[in-house]
């Protein structure tokens, strides 16, 4: 069986998220599995190296799928591109190693999150960033981050019910970029529970409009408590940017 | 009375263009007018610096109207804001001289084009600018946008027709900057004519993929014919990002 690697550019505004659904015209992952198997002519699953949230958007998603298919890369590539819907592509196709799993094999990800901080919202990056009027103290928040960088249990940063498995990750780095109206928040790590990176957000938002300390996130951290912790940030500025092997 | 000046922003997607028609709804001078006219509950006529074509997008949009309204500068802004919709937003309001006028008073005008140049399209700037798979070439590109700096009878560029106004412009610069798939055109110039921007865009083109030689932008100047030239490039791509005055 032939193992194909593909890496996905998706804006996520009007599905329900990557993992399929019932309905499969809602989720990418749905759409691109309808495309695939219509195209080898077999019902085809495909892997991703994880799920997005609904609204929440995609420039290097990863996913793989196996087949007996003979069509060339380029027929495989062009061929998806054309019945996928606008707001999905495929950027990159490539034959990789029977043994390659999207999700198993993953190094680390990179997510990105805009905030276009100003009163006057933006026309151009509504869809694509989340706005808050007031003033962001970007120093404060750079320090709340580097109490999340290292090796924790992020229990306290995510949606995840009572569970079995490990709620540790390690976020490898967080950095604060401002450029005009626009904060570009990055986040560097090993792997990262539902919701962690929206609730990070949200926290951190928390610290910048100086409503809470910096102390508040070793508190969140300490108490492994959903409820401590900031809301649950918007989608629409979220973006999965990497995904690593 | 009052003057004043507006600067604008607008995703032009949805919209038949700059100017009023009798269907205010569909165009962004209407829309403004309609709110503006209710905040100060008269009929208002806004100037604007000049029209943008249906589809076309602008960052710094410049218009005025005059009003004997005693609202603060900051009320008529959240005012204005508050009522447009999500793809017109008022940047900035400012009271000027009684006799500053958006059309009249341009020093000159910066508008940009963006075009994907890649086979694979880009989601998120599908909107934003025009998808052109065959690889340009941006040196030859250059060497034809030279031949256009300056003052020159730009008629053979545009879709003026028959006039007894000048239709001599002078573009100050043209530059052209790639960012990965990205190209990214910057004309500045003391006026443009009727489609000029998108005229001379489309007989570029013509020079980047190698149909025609750079001599072709000669030869369009000296025949003073529409016809010569390339085709009216689309609107998507297009921005008016600047007026100054």
């Amino acid at each position: 069986m032939r193992n194909i690697k593909l890496i996905i550019e998706y804006d996520g505004s009007r599905y329900r998220g990557w993992q399929r659904l019932k309905n499969s015209e809602e989720t990418i992952q749905g759409k691109l599995e309808s495309v695939i198997s219509k195209m080898v002519d077999s019902p085809i699953e495909i892997i991703g190296s994880g799920r997005t949230d609904a609204g929440v958007h995609a420039r290097g998603q990863v996913a793989n799928f196996h087949t007996k298919s003979t069509m060339s890369i380029k027929e495989i590539h062009k061929y998806i591109n054309h019945y996928l819907p606008q707001d999905i592509i495929v950027k990159e196709v490539k034959e990789v190693s029977e043994r390659f799993h999207s999700r198993y094999n993953v190094k680390n990800k990179k997510y990105v999150c805009y905030v276009w901080n100003h009163w006057v919202p933006s026309v151009f990056q509504r869809k694509y960033s989340h706005h808050i009027a007031d003033k962001l103290d970007i120093g404060l928040m750079e320090e709340a981050a580097k109490k999340l960088v290292g090796t924790h249990d992020f229990i306290g940063f995510s949606s995840v019910k009572k569970t079995n498995k490990s709620t540790t990750r390690t976020i490898e780095e967080i950095t604060i970029e401002k450029e005009g109206n626009m904060l570009k928040f990055t986040f560097v790590g090993d792997g990262f529970l539902y919701n962690m990176v929206r609730i990070i957000m949200g926290s951190l938002v928390e610290v910048g409009l100086r409503r809470k300390k910096i102390s508040y996130i070793d508190e969140i951290l300490e108490s492994k408590t959903r409820s401590m912790a900031g809301q649950t940030f918007p989608p629409e500025g979220l973006f999965l940017e990497e995904v690593n092997y």
